[in-house]
């Protein structure tokens, strides 16, 4: 993979969940604002806090999570859809 | 159960409230921002202070609490219908 | 008692206060936004400051305080009318 | 006097302040907006600084103030019209 | 004079500038939004910075100063009319 | 090159990337806010954290980057089109 | 140079840029937001960090900068138009 995203962004492949499998999630399709799922492809060196120390990402590389539907901007990197968004869209980690 | 929310996230299942129990809690109907009832079901590991300590929620997984009626997002994990709230969202805890 | 609310907020009893008692307090019916009267009943354990202490609240249970008038979210908890709000929403205190 | 304010309030009885005396002060009447002039009655205890200490209000009970005109909210304490505002409503100490 | 404004107010004599005098300020009359010229009269004690330390304004009395025209309340104080305002209002000062 | 730019700024260059090459960025033509590629040509010296500190920016002279379409201020420097914006712009590093 | 702009303002004299110069700035005519050429002429003494140091401005009287169009506060000191601005609206320094 060829993209460092900067701070504390990642980026993400979106996954499209599959309906009513055992242990997995489905998205209600009805609800107004839903939830994405998607697999951590990169991500950021993380934040200074005031102390001037930099504060690792809680996500990591493989991490599959949930995100706002509408969250991040969407690239095409080596040929691939792919969407940069900041970990604060990241809800939490499956699995 | 399979999603940890991150940061100050928290993972609540609905309850439906009986009217009138001894000891529980009936929300007025005519309220207009009424809050509701729920189950912790999974919490964040906190958010850092200025100081870069980790801070732990103040509620935990099994906490019986109050949240705003229209607060957090629907998803359905496991085939159940749960909600991902901040803990801000959280008036209180029950019990 | 059986709700502990969370971080800054407390649980307040409305007090409807009687009309001219010597040195009770009169609130006057022509004010645009009049503040209430009523007794703490719950508070949280506070929050922590850019240090990381825990500060705790000014108010305690049994204060008798001021609120603004539209303060809080209404509950029902065993079956009494409450309010839960934030202790900035609280003026002061008598007595 | 039977009332505390919380933090970083203060209560102050409005002064009718005479025209034209030596020294006095005397609010423009065409000005959009003037100040009041008032008296410190009673003060909160303070708010905390980010090292977590408590700071004293630079204002004390009977002190004479300027503050805006529209500050603060009207309440009756032992039959008397006083008004809570905070600190940073008041313009300057007079005398 | 009987009057001292609190934190990092400033009370500011309005000082019509004369057009033309070599060395002296000329506000150009087309400007929008044209600063005023005035004389500081008395200064706040200065507001605190996060160590808790009372920093001093950087004005002091008698500087000439320039404000945003707009800057400010009025106020009469001993028959003279002031403004006060606070010290993030003051441009400069000149001398 | 003879422009440095404050702070958290940085110079960019904008780079017309080519469609579909191997292990190149193709931007999506169909995207809203779609991101542009550019080289970083010149950086400023950093912000200071809450300590004091001057923290140096993620971003060198050279590195390849993804940025928002719309971000920075076009100038001519030497004859050339250039951008001016800020650091947090910056969406990762190519490469 | 009679004018002490106040903590992290700059007074800055307008150049008109030559179009063309070899090594020159040339501001293109159709960009929106154009940013502008001048001269640093005075700048504050800095503002306090959370530590409470004084931090300098990085710019100095002498420097050739780029600033917003619409930036500053027009002025005439000593008979000539000068703008104040806040450090945080120049760009970069030439040269």
């Amino acid at each position: 993979m060829k993209f460092r995203p900067l701070h504390d962004r990642v980026v993400v492949r979106r996954v499209e969940s599959e309906e009513k499998t055992a242990g997995g999630i489905i998205i209600p399709d009805t609800a107004k604002e839903k939830p994405s799922e998607g697999e951590i492809v990169a991500v950021g060196n993380g934040v200074r806090d005031d102390a001037g120390n930099l504060v690792a990402l809680e996500v990591k590389a493989g991490d599959r999570v949930l995100f706002g539907k509408w969250s991040g901007t969407e690239v095409k990197i080596d040929g691939e859809d792919l969407l940069i968004m900041k970990e604060s869209d990241i809800m939490g980690i499956l699995g």
